[in-house]
């Protein structure tokens, strides 16, 4: 994330001649500095996101959405503009597994994930003291009936904007996906669509694949169907059992979540269907 | 391949104490010069693979084989010897796309590959004159009843040790599958179990993932579904089309046949149930 | 490359507010539709390169030039467009090793490179007869006295566009490099800056890495220390051989050289200094 | 790491016909299970690493040194056993940054990495009670006159059997680097022997090249060219600043450094002038 202070505009609207030169145009008359821009259309709809500098603009963000108004609905867009300024409020549920959870602290800790985490949950209650350490409310929430609810109202609570499932290895139940669609990302451990479900691992090691995956991804009701940001793989070979693979997976998965998550926050993630553009 | 003249001994067999000691003892005994040896147990089964200098040996192969059949014999061994002085003879099928035909042809031409290429068939007449060029007899096979009869007799009048479906595009029947089981290769353009079948490259841009594959394994009756050999993948982004992606493709499906046909050749192949152990 | 006939309009300016504007702008008014479109800052200089259809515009290239004219002196750029239905010409440099030759000429007879190759030149006789089976000159140039005369000669005779040095194995006299700077492709067989010269690989070996790499660079009068394109690595460890290394490098360098030559060719690689921007 | 109770014999001794089946032919008299064995020669020396199951012995690790030390001598071995009962212990330099410290923690704290910490050590006093809560000594020790002789005292005290610099930028002393040759290991933020020295993530940013990188290497007295463990790269591109190189890079070199530490501690790295041997 850039140092300067700046407006991020993504959007998406049907494609015809002229959409970058009617919204660039406006940031120019405006004086907006586009620090960085991206573009691409696909099946007749066009994608963009924009940086501004916002010292550039001679009026604040709510004057800069208000002025913008008529260009995006001319344009038929769904769009949204967000402040550099202000962090994203991220909650991370985690079960036992310590790696994605110490790597995403790391990256908070240094700043490199420039954001709040106002609590971390889990179905065990084994993190919490390494949690409150740093500074951030550890809610336990065991696996029983209601469990789904209180997630619900803790995330409601801290104000929550992204849901990280930093291998929590519980299934959301639908409503839940539904109420935050876009906003829960999840680490599976396999590259998808390969090995979806339990123990893909241990699927992985049977089929006598050669590589294995991790694939970060938004979830949807439909198991590790969701739409994928972000996937890499590490070489395996007949050497290699199962745990050695969980050994390997481990490196991939917390790269390929904080990958993923960072795209997320950056706005960077255009969802198109199940799909999705992320410029990066 | 080394320069030297060896001796390839590849073998497998129940594991306990003492296999490699019974066997190099042997070797050491005879004055061979082990160049290169490879050992692995996986449940209950012991594989090796081990390069003899020819010349080390005071008597020629058949009475190497005849002087080691007691110790395989002693430990219930599969095994089997090649000898580096007689080139390999691969058969290959193409279809109508130049890539990995090209990519092999190279190879042997600089001999990287240093096989016998008795022939090359192919469903349509495209590379025939090309093929030709090389020195290589071509055979027009037109996909219609009796093809399959014709690929199996052109094999075997060939004496071809392996069977390279080089982007063949046909499915081969359960009975030729069987007769050649273990030494019919074929490059997949997908990185299996993901998208098996026609047009993974199409199934791949549907489902929107973030890197595509191939996969070079053994052909099966159960397509798409043998021990797999070798695989690898390349990064895409969003803005890549199928067409895009089949382009990407190419690059690592030559690369990956390639690869996979020369630990066959050198035989650093063992297979165990449907997976294999590959030596490097 | 698209099926769409297009331009390709590549431009760099000092930066300032309002360059996207003006440009897309000016393409709007004229009814033009952007197929592609990449922007880049980098210490107070702007890069651009868009993609026209050319159909969407009322007039032809010579008048789309014109009327660019201004909005480019405008913004004081350096800028060119190229036009999709003018093939660019290739020339090729080869020496005796196969590999590179084989993958450009497979590339080319399937159009997936869509140029011209208006002749081959050789220091060796070697490939003759492979190239001229292709249909394209093959022009022996032994080293000597004059060669490089000879060679700029050819070169000129054959409105070439692009010179790429296949594996040459020569050094170019500055004055050519001067000639053509920015127009010559070279594929060094190391993972630049490292291993710059002769025998790289058997550099690699003695200084016992663990990845090899290739690099494609434009050609500069300073040795191996032109503008890099594209760079890629393979994994190595301790049983391999500077042989082995020779052989696993040959893979990488095709398919790092046809990738550059693909940026190269489609206007992705904008110089700046001794550095790319290369617009994927 | 096994979780069997098993003896690791690495070992490295003058070529000659018969090693293998002396080594292993002594193990199998003994009724020793080989749990893994690797094999490697070169320039006429002969290198090797086997693990053997502890309870397959009849007696117990002296015992099994003193019987086997006439066949070490008679083929003029360097050879060590370790005892994988025996716990390495490792002691950790770090200066201010995070990444390889929370990451060499979350691995040992899930007991991936099997060792002792006997303590840390810095130059700076930023992550004492970070490291104090997970219950390891933490030591200040500022750079100054008597610093490394600080450092030589603790570890010492601390009974170290390895020496990790974790990003803790400061240059060792040559006698230091004598004293504990072999034993320290450091990670360097470039693709080595790219970019010795002090910030290479801005030298590569000013070579322009497309991949950065990370090399896990022993210490030596010469800066950054002792013997290289392991390597990987990441890809970058024009768009990525120094700030983002150093981003990217963190993932690289603390995963490098793991696995570099990894084999260091299974003893898989074997030394061979200034390059290993790394038996995976």
């Amino acid at each position: 994330m850039h140092r300067d202070h700046f407006y991020t505009l993504t959007a998406s609207c049907p494609d015809q001649v002229g959409i970058i030169a009617r919204v660039t145009g406006f940031m120019a008359e405006q004086g907006g500095w586009i620090l960085e821009s991206s573009f691409h259309s696909e099946a007749d709809r066009y994608f963009m996101r924009l940086e501004i500098k916002a010292d550039s603009l001679p009026f604040p963000l709510p004057e800069f959405l208000a002025r913008f108004l008529p260009i995006a609905e001319g344009l038929a867009m769904d769009w949204k503009i967000s402040d550099s300024a202000i962090k994203k409020r991220v909650v991370i549920l985690v079960s036992q597994q310590e790696h994605c959870l110490y790597d995403l602290l790391a990256r908070w800790q240094s700043k490199e994930l420039d954001i709040e985490i106002p609590c971390i949950l889990s179905n065990h209650d084994t993190f919490r003291s390494f949690v409150e350490w740093h500074g951030i409310p550890f809610h336990h929430v065991p696996v029983n009936q209601g469990a789904f609810e209180k997630i619900r109202h803790f995330f409601d609570e801290a104000r929550g904007d992204t849901m990280v499932l930093a291998r929590y290895m519980q299934i959301l139940p639908p409503d839940l996906c539904a109420t935050y669609a876009g906003r829960i990302l999840n680490i599976h451990h396999s590259f998808l669509p390969s090995f979806m479900g339990a123990k893909p691992y241990h699927q992985a090691y049977e089929r006598g694949v050669k590589l294995i995956g991790a694939t970060c991804h938004y979830v949807t009701p439909d198991l590790d169907c969701g739409p994928i940001i972000e996937q890499d793989v590490i070489r395996i070979d007949h050497s290699d059992s199962p745990d050695d693979m969980v050994r390997y997976g481990k490196d991939i998965e917390k790269t390929v979540l904080a990958r993923g998550l960072r795209y997320h926050l950056e706005d960077r993630v255009l969802m198109h269907g199940n799909k999705t553009i992320v410029f990066r």
